[in-house]
């Protein structure tokens, strides 16, 4: 058993606040929605949209923007007014622009981490504003590379893991989506550790039950990660 | 001297047809402003909003749709119909999926360079439609590498370099744009040569006059580029 050398860590949700920008936008928009009478499951049905709207045009922001615009469009029965669409586009700004804001813990557990390991950080979505909100997190000085990719399957892990001849068994994912973080990288035969977050999309977390049911640890904090490690690793090579 | 050993491509412009259907959407637009009886310079217009959103929301179709959608709000003040903003909307997927059509000789001019070169595309703007678009083109037998800048000024071609190991000496990027694929390679040391393209965008020519007038060679078409690199590499033994 080689030790591990390696340590990913998810992005958004894993490292510093993603989703609750995006929740509160949503609700925004539903409250819009509703002025105009619209009733029904109104997040559904932009989920559905926005689901529609990523094989075309990815994952983040932008693509999220749009896609409440074209979902306003439709629950208004085209009766959307000029300034609300001109609202939707302002928060989409406002995604965009809001401030980083770490996890608690996240810069000391990358500070103790660095040392011992490769740290990278892996995550998916609008490479301009995951560079912009890296840029801004501050933690550039504990991490040696980060990867913004398209999809995070097992074939773009293995494609990050075979770039820098790492084995797969050498490598831990640490991450908050099941999905993305957690099983494709046990499929490769990686390490991984979910740490849930209180707010996940939940494209992340859709068909979790077909996953993988073990082979991963789940922790609570992102703190309790050098201590786990500690143990993990004496557990593996004994 | 050290001999060239290493090609950059720029891609849209360069390899494919890109800004003539962002022109024909731009036409499209005007034409939709104009029944709202809109006045004056509505390309103009867009092209200010699309610059101001630039740093916020980087290159690219989502970018450049959601500037269509904030400038016809502006433009119409505040009149703009649901059924519009949805054409706006339905534009950008248009753009999104149009089928790469590659400019003339584009393959048989990599195809014979693979063998004598390292062939990279050094591209920027919306990764996630750039690495759709690569894919579709059919020219990933003759590239080793793919690179979507965020933007491609001197500091990143120096890390691309670097990353290779490559001396700028030793580059040569090929390009329409002055200011992305032509003066920042200069700038670093390295070779170019503008491959000018009928219709390109406003921005990548603007402030050309501050370039440098020389230390680039200019070339009508991408087939005219084995035979100049063959005597400009002579030249440069000799």
């Amino acid at each position: 058993m080689r030790p591990i050398s390696t340590i990913g860590f998810d992005a958004d949700d894993t490292l510093w606040e993603s989703e609750i920008y995006f929740a509160d936008i949503e609700k925004k928009f539903s409250q819009l929605m509703r002025t105009y009478g619209v009733e029904g499951d109104i997040g559904d049905y932009l989920y559905t949209v926005e689901k529609e709207n990523l094989a075309r045009f990815g994952y983040g922001v932008k693509s999220f923007t749009i896609s409440m615009v074209e979902s306003a469009h439709h629950l208004t029965g085209g009766t959307l007014r000029s300034s609300d669409t001109m609202q939707i586009v302002q928060w989409g700004k406002e995604l965009m622009n809001h401030p980083v804001k770490l996890l608690p813990g996240v810069n000391e557990t990358l500070q103790s981490l660095k040392n011992a390991f490769s740290v990278l950080v892996i995550t998916k979505g609008d490479p301009f504003h995951q560079h912009q909100k890296f840029a801004d997190s501050g933690l550039e000085i504990h991490v040696t590379e980060v990867e913004v990719l398209q999809e995070k399957n097992s074939a773009a892990y293995e494609k990050i893991l075979s770039k820098r001849k790492v084995n797969p068994e050498e490598f831990l994912m640490v991450g908050n989506s099941l999905r993305s973080d957690i099983f494709p990288v046990i499929e490769i035969g990686g390490h991984a550790i979910h740490i849930p977050h209180e707010i996940t999309w939940q494209y992340e977390n859709e068909n979790a039950e077909a996953g993988p049911r073990s082979n991963y640890a789940v922790l609570e904090s992102i703190t309790a990660l050098p201590n786990f490690l500690n143990d993990y690793i004496s557990a593996e090579v004994t």
